[in-house]
């Protein structure tokens, strides 16, 4: 059976049917006029703080897009598509404009991180595909954030690989979490293709192959000095006053830089560790701790002042445990020049063409005004052109270390209370603009109007 | 920047850097027996069963494993491999052999889905990969199985592309969902692929491009007759009333196959639309729902018997997302024809070569009992040689179709009460056979007494 893989040749069928079903129908009714389309989340749930990530994929992806000959073959295959419509699909190219929020910056519930200008067609297909990449990867950034922030400037590796939700997810938290602060990756091809450094350990099918715990400590840390030997497979404490012992026996042969807890009560366990370790004359071996960790976890063991070191942290960051997706959507905001939206109490969006205005006072982060794209506003314009006419900007190729420092500098300004893990009951102040609410006014009563005239086949015909 | 597509060239390196550290280590330790590795989950949180998912993207993989000279390339570039370990692992292969119970079974805690018996290189590098793909598939598997109970027959269908994480999540939930029983999806690319068929309505973006909601519905059902209405936009029962009007104005030309709800009190809102549709003539059109479904939504629905003839069921089928990750493990249980495991409470293994027997009365299940693998036993055997030699068997090439009808098959065995959405408080009897728990008490006593010997340098000398 086929893998499933996808690529820059298929990437353009990895999307919802009805984007296409709408492509033809727009194709046939001339509806070729520009749209705008903004990605944004609804809600925050529980976060206080959302940090944008995804857009270099989504950019890399504008970039390839299009329909391979295998691609055409396979629609021609369905009913409801006409020959006349796939020939036109050959030659679909994405040429309009992307407005974003860098990467690595705070955003809020309402804000586009992405704003998409482009005819109709071009960017109504997008929006399965930018939706699942920037809802995962903004999903992980903001997580990731939480965690580095728990472990006050310890060091935060990504062990998560094996639990992700699939390959992609493996790689994208890779670079997600990076940009928020993560400063190594056990991935390696991830650590490959996005320039980490990977790191690990050992496994316990190591130490368990070796029939002696001390053989197997002795022969890693030969093969690897410095290397993090793992410490939990028979007994936690035992292995550490073996660690000594082996030390003791044959001195610098035996160069250890970290151990790893991955069970028990590791606050409990560190601190007994550290002791045996000092005592030992191991002073300068690390405690690093993994297994189940998340933010939480980890302010839980140094709010017990848990001498841990660096932390790693795989599935709960991975899957983003707690919140596994984002309120995310991507809706239109306009068409030929005429504002559109949702009419709903719940789920309606802002219409028009935005920018977001961000406002500092002492170096920290104030509030942010959602504007009409052309009204005057004092404050730091947050959506920057990224891409233009289907070509990347300068803007649009942001490196992802440039990336990451932005992220980190960002986060200085982000006011303090909005760090706490807790969701606050001060959340950061977003506001709508006085024109943008006047559209919005005046485009609800107008869409009101509409929608309640009385129904009857004369008013049709 | 690189888009960090996986594929067959480069997936040898989706694995975690201590896998390849440890694998140097064996080979300079001449460590290359035989290893027994049992990939299972702890426990299922919540769960009263989960359908065994993934085995086909694991075959996949472990017959494509290689090296590529770029894969080695990047590795000579890493401190900590030695040119005589990366020369070896140009000709790496995966020749072993690996047992599995079949996609679409079944299963519990502590029973494994998949058992890998190869020389110990060999099955140890392929433990992250096999655990991202197994425990995501079973995963999503799970929740599918769960989500198709509630919906009592009517049809569900895949919509959660846009906020799965990332594009193989999205390609392998539909196989897993599809699996499991839904019936098709809105993905093309995973139709393609897997051969299922694609499905969609229309979105909220093509009614407002629409100056009028009736243009949208009348212009869309002449290019697709039978099609499904979105009728949410403004204000859904106006906008059945409409599709009535329409009907009456245009009669054959406006053939409409169902209306979708996506958002509000959704049974109450069909409620009210099935008495407009069929008071208009419309007795035929069906109505679907979708927007934040999952299994507990659709149940309340249909406690509600509210007349919903399918679902679109998305992100929380997608992201499984009460439980987003299995506490799924892959563990040494046998090196050199010896038995090992971890020593923990909380974490241990059963040790050795296992069989999985399951036992029926009149056509149901009652019982496993995890066995010796060479330990006579009635029942039925579970696990099936999958793979030999590193090549496919007869039982490592199910089609999807089979594995679909087998999971049918086998849920029909499945006690009722497992069906429950709550969790049980009879959770189905999965034994450990008396042999199989001599070895586990005699090997925990020895691992024991190895963990408490005093450590000083002269025991280890």
């Amino acid at each position: 059976m086929s893998p499933g893989w996808v690529n820059d040749e298929n990437a353009a069928l990895l999307t919802d049917l009805y984007q296409l079903t709408m492509l033809q129908a727009y194709h046939r009714e001339g509806l070729n006029g520009i749209a705008v389309f903004d990605l944004f989340v609804r809600r925050l749930r529980e976060r206080n703080y959302l940090i944008a990530c995804g857009l270099d994929s989504v950019l890399h992806y504008l970039e390839h897009l299009h329909f391979s000959q295998e691609a055409l073959d396979y629609l021609s295959t369905l009913p409801m598509f006409k020959p006349e419509f796939l020939d036109w699909l050959s030659g679909f190219r994405f040429e309009g404009d992307v407005y974003a929020i860098p990467e690595g910056t705070p955003v809020f519930a309402d804000e586009p991180i992405l704003q998409v200008v482009a005819p109709l067609p071009q960017a109504q297909l997008i929006e399965t595909f930018v939706l699942n990449q920037i809802t995962y990867q903004t999903g992980i950034a903001s997580k990731a954030s939480r965690v580095i922030h728990a472990a006050q400037g310890r060091t935060v590796v990504d062990f998560g690989l094996r639990r992700m939700q699939g390959t992609d997810a493996g790689m994208k938290a890779v670079r997600a979490s990076y940009v928020a602060g993560i400063e190594a990756t056990s991935n390696v091809l991830a650590a490959k293709v996005y320039g980490l450094p990977p790191t690990g350990t050992m496994a316990h099918s190591y130490v368990e192959v070796h029939d002696l715990e001390e053989d197997a400590f002795s022969a890693f840390a030969e093969l690897y000095p410095g290397t993090t030997l793992l410490v939990d497979t028979y007994d936690t404490l035992q292995a550490v006053r073996r660690t000594v012992a082996l030390h003791k026996l044959l001195g610098d042969r035996f160069h250890v830089g970290a151990i790893r807890l991955d069970s028990g009560d590791m606050a409990e366990l560190a601190h007994e560790a550290r002791i045996i370790l000092d005592e030992g004359g191991l002073e300068h071996v690390k405690i690093v701790a993994s297994g189940s960790l998340d933010e939480f976890a980890i302010a839980e063991m140094l709010a017990r002042k848990a001498p841990i070191d660096g932390f790693g942290v795989g599935t709960k960051l991975g899957t983003v445990a707690d919140r596994p997706y984002l309120d995310s959507v991507y809706k239109l905001a306009e068409y030929n020049g005429k504002a559109r939206m949702k009419l709903s109490k719940r789920k309606s969006n802002l219409p028009g063409r935005k920018q977001v205005y961000r406002f500092f006072e002492q170096g920290r982060m104030v509030r942010d005004v959602i504007t009409a794209y052309d009204e005057p506003s004092d404050g730091t314009p947050l959506l920057q052109c990224v891409m233009k006419g289907g070509r990347r900007t300068a803007a649009g190729t942001v490196t992802l270390e440039q990336a990451r420092a932005h992220a980190r500098d960002s986060l200085r300004q982000l006011p303090d209370h909005l760090l706490s893990l807790e969701e606050t009951d001060r959340p950061y102040p977003v506001e709508v603009s006085h024109r943008l609410r006047e559209t919005l006014s005046r485009l609800e009563d107008e869409l009101e109007a509409k929608a309640s005239q009385i129904v009857n086949p004369s008013d049709i015909a």
